[in-house]
């Protein structure tokens, strides 16, 4: 992990990083130019993203593009992954019984992972899709932010070439109203911006903690296939005995299939250790939930009820 | 799941299955053509592997080009994400005092989930490797079957045209060595099959294990940083009041760090439930084990040593 504790800037090394300086970084892996470099449709969506549309929301609309990109590769891996799935089991069907069964269910679970891969990309899209709703306050707040502006240069500018000018009150009464206009906008876009971006990361991270807890569960049973595996070792000509798990693996794929479908938040295996609890920072009335068990406070960010005022 | 607990052959449908026809497949993602359609080199990789090599050993050589492409992917993944936890950063930089702190610390986590997808395409890489030692070992005894075979076909042939020959006698000697040197051939075959299989298939699946409660660790923390972001709404020309969550989301991120370096499979937070002892099909000695909890007995396939005899 950083441990500068953040993405931004390099701090002065420690001590302690001085008397160990880190390693020098491991040189790129050989034959990884095709796929490390990215691809041109992705390079181009990035770039585009950075250069059109209004100033203030450009860097966000980036990361939504770059999110795209994020994606996109994710959808690859999940394709791929039930490929090699096929294969396995496209293998291990000439060889021995019992290598052949196993592999046709490591296949199962495999093509399994493609499949929640498939799942969380829809889930990450909808994190992606939140993200975006900021970026769009961000562009509409832009406009009225410059005509502030403009009604105040337009205001300076008379009062130095003609200080009588009657334009003067109108431009005045303008900006008043311009003004109103922008604490409004600005109100908006901080409510926004907030609102969205905890709904956004709440997606994210619930989907991240149901896809990684059930690969965890996945691997799991994967491992207990493989005690299937008759490996005690034969001398030339030696026949190995009959296999006869064809109950036992089908019935792991079975309790495997149970065990996903009925994991919930709730039924979540993993906790975070916090050594701070944040009760000073939660808002009025969620403090007394901060008391209760952590897997509970959890489901909060995404059920609870948009509260803007003036959106 | 697959309900047919198998990737080889689609089942006649059950009663329920008739009763209720799945739905149709979802159309394909709109925009997806891009990412979807496996690039130049990954199709290429793909297939030259199936085309070219002893026949015997062409599925797995297959097999192991489409895991490079999943590692390839993988990467992809992998550094796309690291720039995302940067644009994130770099977006927030100039958002209000919590949400600045709070993205930047997101970037954190989300760079880190990066830097665990790289370790674990390392590992990955581990798996694959020993998947190639099994192509290896199945590409060398292909000669010694064909051997046998044609010395065979030659007794036939001679038998037929000159049964008197002399030279009968001297194939069938010739014969009788092939078919020893056949038979310890096979016996190799079999036993590092199952070996390399088992060990691979412990490696992948570990690797997938730690990866994956580390990513839900990840999730969790995440979820308790989107607590420190102010999302109280405010009305036009109010004030927030001043952000004094830095040591919070600080701490959150050091505990995080902390849960992730003392993570061992000891530790492991997700188990399989199984409804079935494999008791039977464990070998001899191994028995003991199964007895205790699972958790323990998981680790003993990349423990084990070898046991090939003929190797």
């Amino acid at each position: 992990m950083h441990r500068t504790y953040s993405m931004r800037n390099n701090r002065a090394p420690t001590a302690q990083q001085v008397a160990t300086p880190p390693l020098p970084p491991p040189p790129p892996r050989p034959a990884a130019s095709s796929a490390r470099a990215p691809s041109v449709p992705h390079s181009f969506r990035r770039t585009a993203a950075g250069s059109f549309g209004p100033e203030m929301s450009r860097k966000l609309a980036q990361l939504v593009k770059m999110e795209k990109n994020v994606m996109r590769s994710i959808e690859m891996v999940s394709s791929e992954r039930r490929e090699v799935a096929k294969q396995l089991s496209l293998w291990g069907e000439d060889c021995d019984d019992d290598v052949s069964d196993v592999t046709d269910k490591l296949g199962v679970l495999i093509y399994e992972i493609g499949e929640l891969e498939d799942q969380f990309i829809d889930r990450y899209d909808q994190y992606r899709v939140t993200m975006k709703s900021i970026r769009n306050i961000e562009a509409s707040v832009q406009p009225s932010r410059e005509r502030k502006q403009k009604i105040t240069d337009s205001i300076a500018q008379l009062k130095y070439k003609d200080p009588n000018s009657p334009k003067i009150v109108v431009l005045e009464q303008e900006l008043v109203r311009a003004e109103a206009e922008s604490l409004v906008a600005e109100a908006q876009l901080s409510n926004i911006t907030r609102e969205k971006l905890k709904a956004a990361f709440a997606y994210q991270f619930d989907a991240l903690r149901e896809h990684a807890e059930k690969l965890a569960m996945i691997a799991n049973y994967g491992l207990s296939l493989l005690d299937l595996i008759d490996d005690h070792p034969v001398t030339p000509g030696e026949t190995r005995p009959a296999y006869d798990g064809y109950e036992s693996s089908k019935q792991i794929i079975i309790d495997c299939e149970n065990a996903l479908a009925n994991w919930t938040f709730d039924t979540a295996a993993v906790k975070p250790t916090l050594s701070i609890t944040n009760t000073s920072i939660l808002e009025e009335g969620a403090a007394e939930a901060a008391e209760e068990e952590w897997a509970d406070k959890e489901e909060a960010p995404v059920e609870e009820e948009p509260k803007t005022v003036v959106a």
